[in-house]
């Protein structure tokens, strides 16, 4: 018994004459043999604290940098994110460290300035089903990063992503971040079966990311070599230079030599699996 | 032992020096004794099905028309909606009927046309945690019908209401339309003790709809009485002529008769509440 | 589109030549026009509350009396019921006020002492794919009282329905008692649908827990009302005389004028659907 | 921030003076160095096929033999098991090969006689609350397996382990076989994220079952090396040697070939993490 997914989602599905989709990102390919590491703080807060991260993200070995200069936040009274000024600020930091900028774009009329920024748009998992951005997306010249939803199906997902292909984007990296469920000693339930089951029904990249999928710190690494092991070809990991100051999701960010140490140990696990770190 | 809410968030609880919020939307209020039945059609998909709808709910009690022109569809090859072609035949259903207009606004630029349509803006259960769609409604003109997400806690939904009420505007009708559980046998799970939960902790009106709650035409009914029962302030309820042809929800829309016979059965469980229909 | 369960459901399943099950539990009828009102503590603690439990809602208008001896709990050191003596009590209660006894057994080798006792064998959530337990109540000359399983489908919970029957106890009562969901608010989410759901897909009565279903005080009565206005055969109640000084489930336990107050309002909604409380 | 549970939990936490249990069973270790595989039929049908399994699975290189004599199914009308019969070809199975046996026990009453053959008592998961059960392995002389319950959070799951504990048996493995989610591609969720939190608040071993897991035969060998990768103690496969003609479970077990890749596959994955096979 095979898996199938509906015959109506047309353009995510794998084919006999559809090769697996490998997207480059500046000098990083995603999709490829190399395991793409995609790292950073969970919101750009300051100049000095994206640098510091930055640099101590590329020193490790991470292959792009993420960060949040836009922020959907549960209420409105919380930080909200530096908006331009803080893609500005991630813009220095790929100048200075030669690392792609991944960020995250909330609303289809800030895709525009957003793009002239980033090297990918992260569409999150609140707006996954947010369909005018899904097709704004859609029009860019940058590959995305479309998480999956809080709780939405692995077929809903791939609807999502033909919404960005449908409108002429193909480059899509599909995130698991987890899912909602019962557990309450983790923040979501990371769904690791969902990497080998894409593999098995997308020509698409998955990247998984434990932070947000376990809200832990000490889950991460963990999780990070089982998602490597279950088949994913990138990671995307929240690094702060200091978790305990975070204005966002500080119990579940690395610090800088957590962040070494959890690279360390993921090379060997990449080679077990035939992958390079 | 109380129920008892994060303390951060203001607007959208209840105080001692606030008093429940009654809503006014043509002629009807939302929030007072009377139940708000709000019905109509899923998708308005042409003038003649939507004028059909609109004499057969309104001949029959309904209090306002619903019906969607922009449709948020999980694939991008469904029916999208007329778009503002559906603003206009709704408007000139209120014009014959005399009912206001409830409908989604799925995208922060679509709210300018939608406004000037609409007497209600809805937002929906995708949308929930779309925050400038949220900011955006919140300046606008006309109350906010607010359903909550697939797998939204009540605690985030009225974090929701927060960016709404934040923004200027207080109008917030909060809608329970079911939530993503395991069962298979309805389509969500449709979570009624949200509605006297809500009537302990917030001020504003609460609203149910049983249609995409249950996903099936036969437990429409009963599920209305049950949350008139429960102290819910209002009814959404899809009706559709023929839902056999319908392009969107026809398993879960009942027929004029259905619907008529929905509202005679609600009357008496309205009145042994101390509510009138 | 009507709903279907699977074929091989043969014997709790409606059919043509079936009538809806009516159970006699000594002057009372389950299933039958009349409302069942199961009250009495979470547990039975001492002869001096259950007796005075067992008097409250007699005189407020409960059908039958229940308490737990038996009890299943997470922890092996929590409370776990008096076992033979609170039978004892629970018996000496029936003599004084009439009310049939409802009570758990949680173990093959019990159902005989329970069943000496007992007007209605209780199985609980824990227990619902309890097979072993299931085939040995099916075995019983008493009526049993089924809930469902925290996260049991409607399908697996008349499949649990099915072994009783099949062993030859055809009294079976369905009880919703609320799934596990994401929600925290409240203990677990009250599935209201079901009660139409199973009363289109099967024969048996249907009755609702409202304060398992939602473990809060202050949800029971409006819930008690809305299973009602769905269709509910009737209501487990846990009603405790000091419910802060309670073993197990003070939380969600009515007082005794709470009780009565929840009755009183629950007359009219029982005639507003055809019904007599 | 590090994850604590419940201080009520005595017996199945960390605590400074406790080492990592390691749990003997004939050769094997549970809780060393050696990853320990789990391997055989969902249920034992006839002693040509499970001398077959057994066969196949020693050569491959799994650690003990699994198979189900006892079956708790969903109806009573399916394949139940063969029972004392499927004891005694058990035991035969590991005469010949010398794997220890590990099976289900689903009642009190059976202990005794289950025991008398098995190696380990295998409590599954719908029995992970039938506490009349969890005490009575308790006295039991041979280690016990208690899989996690469909919904039950790891607090509960450990609560159940104290009721084994507090009877006497401090030989308690404990098991992850996926939850209950709203996705449908999958059987169940695997929540291998449970793996390290249970390690770090823990001193039981652990291991995880990815043919119940996920219900797909294609997902059994990606996420048995990611669990190894999160650091599982053990797996439990589902092996038989026509998948096409199992009673039970066809769909998620392993043909023998399939195995032997699965185990070869597995062999780097273990080294990488500072494992053995």
């Amino acid at each position: 018994m095979t898996i199938s997914v509906s015959s109506r989602i047309k353009l995510a599905v794998k084919r006999e004459d559809r090769e697996a989709t490998i997207i480059r990102v500046g000098d990083t390919l995603v999709g490829g043999e190399k395991i793409a590491v995609i790292a950073g703080p969970c919101s750009v807060e300051s100049r000095e604290q994206l640098m510091e991260a930055a640099r101590s993200v590329k020193s490790a070995g991470a292959s792009m940098l993420r960060g949040g200069a836009f922020k959907p936040r549960t209420l409105p009274y919380s930080f909200q994110g530096l908006g331009v000024e803080g893609l500005e600020i991630l813009a220095e930091a790929r100048e200075e460290t030669g690392l792609p900028i991944v960020t995250e774009v909330i609303s289809p009329a800030d895709v525009e300035i957003v793009e002239s920024y980033a090297d990918v748009l992260q569409v999150g998992a609140r707006n996954m089903q947010n369909y005018p951005l899904l097709r704004r997306v859609g029009r860019a010249d940058k590959p995305v990063l479309l998480k999956r939803g809080l709780s939405s199906t692995i077929e809903e997902w791939l609807g999502a992503a033909e919404y960005v292909m449908d409108g002429g984007n193909g480059d899509v990296i599909l995130c698991e971040r987890g899912i909602r469920t019962f557990e309450r000693l983790t923040r979501f339930t990371l769904d690791l079966a969902a990497v080998p089951l894409l593999k098995e029904v997308s020509h698409l990249p998955v990247v998984v990311d434990p932070s947000h999928g376990t809200g832990h710190r000490s889950l991460v690494a963990p999780m990070a070599r089982a998602a490597v092991a279950a088949g994913a070809d990138g990671l995307l990991i929240e690094v702060h230079p200091r978790p305990e100051e975070a204005k966002s999701d500080g119990a579940q960010s690395l610090k800088p030599g957590e962040f070494r140490s959890m690279m360390e140990g993921l090379g060997p696990v990449a080679q077990a699996v035939g992958r390079i770190l």
